[in-house]
């Protein structure tokens, strides 16, 4: 399998994370990416491509412009404004509040944040624009045929909303790609996503459409971030009624639950009769993850990979979260090399 | 001129405030209510008595039950939960997010909080609770003829929502008091909210209702803290259209312009025929404020308090803002002299 990868990912690296009250070192951190690139190479998955540059365009066919205009300048701003830290706000507008965006760049921060542990700093836009064409790139082999294709997102992008960042990410990826696999002829797109935490920024921007079919399989929002989306009631809206799939599930979930949920999801999307699969590939579900409560083993990972196989779609993994550095690229791999070992 | 105060206020200090994405050491600290306490002994200003205890009743005819249990219980969950910080949120619901409290410590935080830069610590609650008694004692003396008090709130409570806190503030010490003078015969009661920043909480309590009538000068929320309501727009709704005026004023304001807007807001107290005044005072209008941005001098706030007491209507001052401490003595006490002078 092929694996689309950028160096700019580098360009994102944040000093501070908020987290517990205190500014800890963040749990996405450059050397995530660096480790799944080695286990390709010693794995020898496949050829390791740079991205095309596919421009603003496709960008903007998901996120808001002023949204996208904001990640591009507001480094420059804060830095202008004196504040120390790295950027992150303080007041969002919660409920019954007027959804107004400020000219001051600490209101701006709130005002598209819809969270507040993730900094903005300097190199931040430019990985998350290279992050992005690692998706397009990887949705334009998909479109030439390729059965499997892997975009080594850095940063992650499924928390990201048409109009806010966090959550570690700023751009929609999986998103992305989705909207120009349906640009370029596509009826139909899925997008199952197995990070541990809820996808809640891709859930949002294909809520109201019956063309993208979203599966969640994530810890119960009850209990762990996101928090305020990924309930199992939320099925979608309008025409987009009955294309959005939530199943949360409790701490400690084992992969023997896990995988009943997964046969749910792809059930649904065999159903869905989509064209493209795109997998958001988060590995948090793994048993020593630090910020997360499933219990899945790296051999799990595996069998994941196959599952997912089986439906005969073509098929872009999008990578999303996974903060156990040491075991990132082994598990990763392991869903990419339990997918090509049933397409074989 | 009497004055309430609780030395509880103490409960509340805070090690950490999220500004400018660091965590530094809080403006809003004990030692503010000190400084005024020192100040109105230095003036002779009056008695200085304890507040009775009207216990949780009237803490709820303004604030929800599940928000008030809230505040009773978070520092319990958040040390079990084992976070090495002071209780803070990370996501927050914002646009289009789910309004379902999570169960988890965390997601709860997210949920009834309004901006992040507030820490909630060991005694917050009982100082909170402390500094609602002191507003409701003022209230009381009011109600038993007193001209005017003085209730040296702290910690202030004009960012406290009926379900959420925020900008230092925990619980709405002026809206309680106003409901209690409500409660206890008053037809009309009239906020006018003199702190420098918007008092969000307050306006949205009383948003819907024509029985009190809310007025706001502040710094203009595109511009500065709290960023989302406090707009020349906002002026009611339903029975409430007509009782809301917020008069947002540009950084660098001066008295002679920030007086003209006072006289707006006393002729519109004078038009609504309230029974009751209720001044938010902050006095985070001074020039040299490290927080805000108008240019009120310390002889100012003496004719600010002349100008509230040519109304002729029985007032209560209740603490709210000012982060100078060297000068939030003098210019707290020059209102209540103000006030007295003409009064006398």
């Amino acid at each position: 399998m092929e694996t689309i990868f950028s160096e700019q990912h580098r360009l994102r690296d944040a000093k501070t994370e908020f987290f517990g009250g205190e500014l800890i070192a963040p749990h996405e951190k450059p050397s995530r990416a660096e480790y799944v690139l080695e286990r390709i190479k010693k794995r020898q998955l496949g050829p390791v491509s740079d991205p095309q540059d596919f421009g603003l365009d496709p960008i903007h066919t998901i996120h808001d412009a002023g949204f996208v205009n904001f990640l591009q300048t507001i480094w420059g701003e804060w830095t202008t404004a004196g504040f120390k830290g790295e950027a992150m706000p303080t007041a969002l507008p919660v409920r019954r509040m007027a959804q107004t965006c400020p000219n001051f760049v600490e209101g701006k921060l709130g005002f598209y944040a819809n969270s507040v542990e993730t900094s903005l700093t300097q190199g931040t836009w430019q990985a998350a624009y290279a992050s992005a064409q690692v998706a397009l790139t990887g949705a334009a082999r998909l479109q030439a045929g390729a059965p499997g294709v892997f975009s080594l997102c850095r940063p992650p992008g499924h928390h990201a909303f048409a109009d806010s960042y966090g959550g570690f990410c700023f751009l929609n990826n999986a998103a992305i790609a989705a909207q120009s696999l349906l640009d370029q002829g596509a009826a139909r797109v899925a997008i199952l996503d197995v990070d541990f935490h809820h996808g809640n920024g891709t859930q949002d921007i294909f809520y109201n459409r019956e063309d993208v079919l979203f599966v969640s399989l994530h810890g119960d929002p009850l209990e762990t971030f996101p928090y305020f989306l990924g309930h199992a009631d939320e099925t979608g809206k309008g025409a987009g009624e009955g294309y959005n799939l939530n199943i949360p599930m409790p701490a400690g979930t084992p992969f023997r639950i896990w995988r009943d949920a997964l046969r749910v999801g792809l059930e649904k999307v065999r159903n869905f009769g989509a064209d493209a699969l795109i997998i958001s590939l988060g590995v948090d579900t793994f048993e020593n993850d630090p910020i997360s409560f499933f219990k899945l083993k790296s051999d799990d990972f595996l069998t994941m990979g196959g599952d997912i196989a089986k439906l005969g779609l073509p098929t872009q993994f999008v990578m999303e979260g996974g903060y156990d550095v040491d075991e990132i690229g082994v598990n990763a791999v392991n869903v990419l090399e339990g997918f090509e070992q049933v397409n074989a």
